[in-house]
């Protein structure tokens, strides 16, 4: 640790653990009485909230639909699904506790046990199931930010990285065997999309293909596929390897491996392909006439009506975890956050305490943030809340950004200092000439240049990014 | 059953019920897999988001920041809150399923019990109480979209009213005891102008007070709470009644009593001071230099520095559920929703199967989804996601609007015919003609058209939702 020892000349290296990282912003606190479930705090919320945004506002381009699903199943469910049995360890179990105080045996009151979902996929499945679609309805792509539960074992526990409780960008989509060359491709833009406007990367994809033994489904349904994962990855130009044999019983997949700024190697996003759990659901489709004119080999155990065919599933996240990824951006970006998702945009401090300086602070601060027009009348800093007596709904198209002030009778040379400890991106300062001139002193602290940050940024938040437009 | 009486010339009675209502408009499935737990097909997630993001666009000018807290927490936190024992029949009870299967006794394996949240309040405290605050800190407020999950026996659940899991527009303000007023106040048109927007009312407010026998805190404390509720009620405008002793053991409310159409009362937002949790969770804040003069009587049990205060806290829901304020407007619109929260704004008929009238639905359909301009280049029917390989982040703030097509090969009437069943906002016939004039032939099938609807509406959509500019 440099700071313990101050004879040594070398600066101290700064640090590169996002849990030490997120302290800077305040992002988020654990706790106790919830080990692996981070408390995420307005700074921590804010940043989640605009990853969340960034994914919704893409979605519609992409053909997804978000849907809202329950967080507990009964048992029942997960059996069906394969999880009870195979994701033992990983799942908690719930139960009501009953009329009569504490059930202690599953099974008893008036509740089947529950299980807390790890996944998604299940209750997707019975949204599907609710009506039977024709081939020409597929493909049918569910999106779904439900918070998972996973019971790893409490010495594991870390940060961001190794929580119980978690969000996925998760997404199921539902399509016919000849579809999946497509769905890839799109998906795969997307990933791209998504890694370049963080300014992520390089990454490899890494194509899992058919086990030797235990599989599911006829090896002619599996080359298929995989020729069209092939295919899809020949076409999106990206650096590909192949782990053959290495794919789950129940489809191929493909991962993505980003390097990190310290050549740390992390698995994010994944597409993989399930053949398996259409089958445990019972998941059918009105075949086309060309489907139906192919022939189809009996299967131990279907289910299936003559005319109909099983969708296959695709599963894919591009973030995977929110939460880890947002662990891997706080490393990457080290404290100097784009503009549009940082949550300390910009501060603006008083040169002193003068009362016009003080209401100039408070209407640039509500202009900033996006509460009020540049050519609004003046408010006054002892009572900001006075304009919200004239409050109209803000529009949902609003960019809101949380503008910070000091106005601390503290030295400007002390205000500065901490708010570049702080790491805002933007400080600006009001003195008696801004507020006559009704110009700026901005200065730009933090303000990473990467030209995918700048591309989104002039989207979002358009004039008010261009500093010199700010007031 | 006026459909099953046909002799009768009286109208078919229109449905009242959420249930039958939403059916209409595919907003949602339960299961018997999660009893009480609603799964929102994407048209209802559609509506729940933009419910939640337009509160979203108003808490910057409340000065609410969101954030994001665990679901499950130990046994020992809901002891601390009360839950535990108060709430035990309401709560699910949470357990690892263990490394050696499946352990049937609480309180065993290497994990405590947990419960599932039913509130979210004190994970709030958890938060607040993280940092030591001063008097000039608060208040601080914070809001949280959780799902929330209360044991309600299965016999009674039903649609979106009567459910297990559900979403609270939750907030808890942590405030001095002489800042209740101006937040009481603030609340209070925060909810008078979410219920406007929505042309919800008229709404009665309702004021509990402090209960003859067993409160805690002082008759003073009391007296000054309710003094402070008293004048906020009364700087509203809005009509009010006094409901003398009947406010919990632990502080007095507001609460608000919506008429809907048929004259039904609900109980929607509320407003309860609490004097209790911060007891129990020890929460302090260091106390102002006139909060210091003041002298403090002695407590029993009371562990707060001499230099410090407790703060009150305010937990407040505008909407309440937002699944029973889901159902109230499923209800109140009556399948004619406001343009802008409309899961069914516009469809777009085809009037042929001429592949240059597709071509253009497609490029229509984009445009008004918000994901390319008019003046954009044509694209194909048979490949619309062509052009997402020129893809580029859509920014935060566009508004994507879920348009419809029909393209299929039926007659116009049917199309329209089913439109209309289908409650469209907007049918919109491209034939030949548009395609060379540029223009639309557009109906509208089922604009409301409040004040309320119009204001928000013009702020959201913008040029959008001028039928003349859509083209
Ligand atoms: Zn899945
Ligand atoms: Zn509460």
């Amino acid at each position: 640790n440099a700071q313990l020892n101050p004879t040594t000349s070398d600066p101290p290296t700064p640090p590169t653990d996002h849990r030490i990282l997120a302290q800077t912003h305040d992002l988020f606190i654990t706790s106790p009485f919830s080990p692996g479930s981070p408390l995420l705090l307005p700074n921590g919320a804010y940043i989640f909230q605009r990853l969340q945004s960034f994914l919704r506002a893409q979605y519609p381009q992409f053909g997804f639909r978000e849907v809202i699903t329950p967080t507990i199943y009964k048992k029942s469910l997960w059996e069906t699904s394969g999880h009870w049995e195979n994701y033992a360890e990983d799942m908690f179990s719930v139960q009501g506790r009953g009329t009569t105080g504490h059930t202690d045996n599953a099974g008893t009151g008036q509740d089947e046990e529950f299980g807390l979902k790890p996944m998604n996929c299940p209750g997707h499945c019975l949204l599907f199931k609710d009506n039977i679609m024709s081939y020409r309805d597929l493909p049918i792509r569910y999106a779904d930010f439900s918070a998972l539960h996973r019971n790893e074992i409490s010495g594991a526990l870390t940060g961001l990285t190794r929580v119980r409780r978690f969000h996925q960008d998760d997404a199921h989509i539902f399509c016919r065997p000849d579809q999946i060359l497509s769905e890839i491709e799109q998906t795969l833009k997307f990933v791209g999309m998504v890694y370049d406007t963080f300014g992520l990367g390089p990454y490899k994809l890494l194509l899992s293909t058919r086990p030797e033994e235990h599989f599911i489904g006829t090896v002619d349904e599996w080359d298929r596929a995989e020729q069209q994962l092939t295919a899809a990855l020949g076409n999106s130009g990206r650096e590909w390897a192949l782990n053959e044999g290495d794919g789950a019983f129940y489809g191929p997949k493909i991962d993505i491996i980003l390097k990190d700024a310290n050549g740390k190697e992390h698995q994010t996003a994944t597409i993989q392909l399930d053949f398996q759990l259409p089958q445990r659901f019972d998941l059918q489709y009105q075949a086309s006439p060309e489907e139906l004119k192919l022939d189809m080999p009996p299967r131990e155990g279907e289910t299936l009506d003559t005319a109909n065919r099983r969708p296959v599933i695709v599963h894919r996240a591009i973030y995977g975890s929110l939460e880890r990824f947002m662990a891997l951006l706080i490393e990457h970006y080290a404290g100097k956050y784009p503009f549009w998702i940082s949550p300390r945009p910009a501060i603006i401090l008083s040169l002193n305490q003068d009362p016009k300086v003080l209401d100039h602070v408070a209407h640039l601060q509500a202009v900033l943030a996006g509460l009020r027009t540049p050519d609004s009348e003046p408010i006054s800093f002892d009572s900001p809340q006075d304009f919200t007596a004239r409050a109209k709904p803000q529009p949902l198209s609003t960019i809101h950004l949380p503008i910070d002030v000091d106005t601390s009778a503290r030295s400007l040379g002390k205000k500065i200092a901490e708010a570049q400890s702080k790491k805002y991106n933007h400080v600006i300062v009001v003195g008696p000439k801004e507020v006559e001139t009704g110009r700026l002193k901005l200065e730009v602290v933090n303000q990473p240049n990467s030209a995918a940050s700048q591309r989104v940024l002039e989207s979002t938040v358009g004039r008010a990014m261009q500093d010199s437009d700010w007031v």
